[in-house]
């Protein structure tokens, strides 16, 4: 078995910006020399989503329309409620977030895999894989991970 | 390590169809002989969606309701105004399907991962795996790779 | 390659609630000693999701309170309606969860899979590993598999 890993950082512009990671993670495939597996792309973050979709600019804007009629920004959220709330007070600077992580739980993908083939990343011909900001600009990490033979 | 992996083509007939692929997959992890391991359905199309759930009409037809009531058919969506989009457009004759791009990343699975234990797809009672269309009849291919042991 | 293996059975209290099997996890992902690979959580259920997202009860009731803004408990469901259903009537006491049913369809995910890396779970900082009850209070069971080497 062969495991390939690595860990991108990045910062994020603004709320809904898709991040296409697809060339990266062809080119660690590519590196891994994997024949037959499979390729993991994870966040590590409670607001962000991975999401495979067409790379096309009209709908990366609707489903950001989309986002805000089903889970608009300005709440109210209880964990936007720093006056309520119990739980997880380190930082006294929080800015409000609580639409990122409803946003987050209603798509519910932390991860998505891939099957490899004869050394291919089995995509579709419109697939690309993003990393989604669901929240603010902020400085972010994506984690990708091939393992096969 | 084991892999056994499969590329199922059909036609779907119509948006929100779940078309069953469990017999198919059960079959494949027969014929894998993989005691330990797991089985990924993977759609490589950008709008359709790989699920988990009952095998039940009446189910089935809720949630056409609740995709319509949520993110209608008729948009509008600015991934099928065609006039001010920019990027792939080497189809002339492209069918609107803005509706299917933005269900689809609602929904958020390209995929769905099961554990095998014992040389056996450990679904529970009422899971079945399903592909499904968000787009209207059109072609389309469904991948399954089993892992393991 | 290890495999490891566990079935966790236990009672849920009401729907809404989020089941933190984050110590179990890392607890499994201990005595694996696999080094690098992977952690499959995995729910049999059809009216249950696993999610990944921040530990505070704030977020908690937000979310439940999108769910019944989006998908509302009751309805109407056509899987609901025992009089006009013909498929799966075995048990002739059947509680009415076409409500669990779409709601889990929305959210998309029966599963998470994270990276194991030097033997670390690669969750973020402030990242849970959740079942979540989308129906009432029943007896449930989450998967968990950790493969590797």
């Amino acid at each position: 078995m062969k495991f390939l890993f690595e860990n991108h950082s990045f910062a994020t512009r603004e709320c809904g910006q898709f991040v296409d990671v697809t060339d990266d993670l062809r080119d660690l495939v590519e590196r891994s020399e994997v024949s037959n597996g499979m390729a993991l792309v994870y966040s590590p973050h409670t607001t962000c989503a991975i999401l495979i979709n067409e790379r096309e600019s009209g709908f990366i804007d609707d489903f950001g329309t989309l986002m805000e009629s089903l889970v608009p920004l300005d709440g109210p959220y209880g964990h936007d409620d720093l006056e309520a709330r119990t739980e997880n007070l380190e930082d006294p600077h929080e800015i409000p977030n609580g639409h990122a992580h409803c946003r987050h739980a209603l798509i519910g993908s932390a991860s998505q895999t891939i099957p490899i083939r004869d050394g291919e990343l089995m995509l579709g011909r419109w697939q690309h894989v993003f990393f989604l900001e669901l929240d603010r600009a902020r400085d972010r990490r994506v984690l990708m991970q091939v393992m096969g033979e």
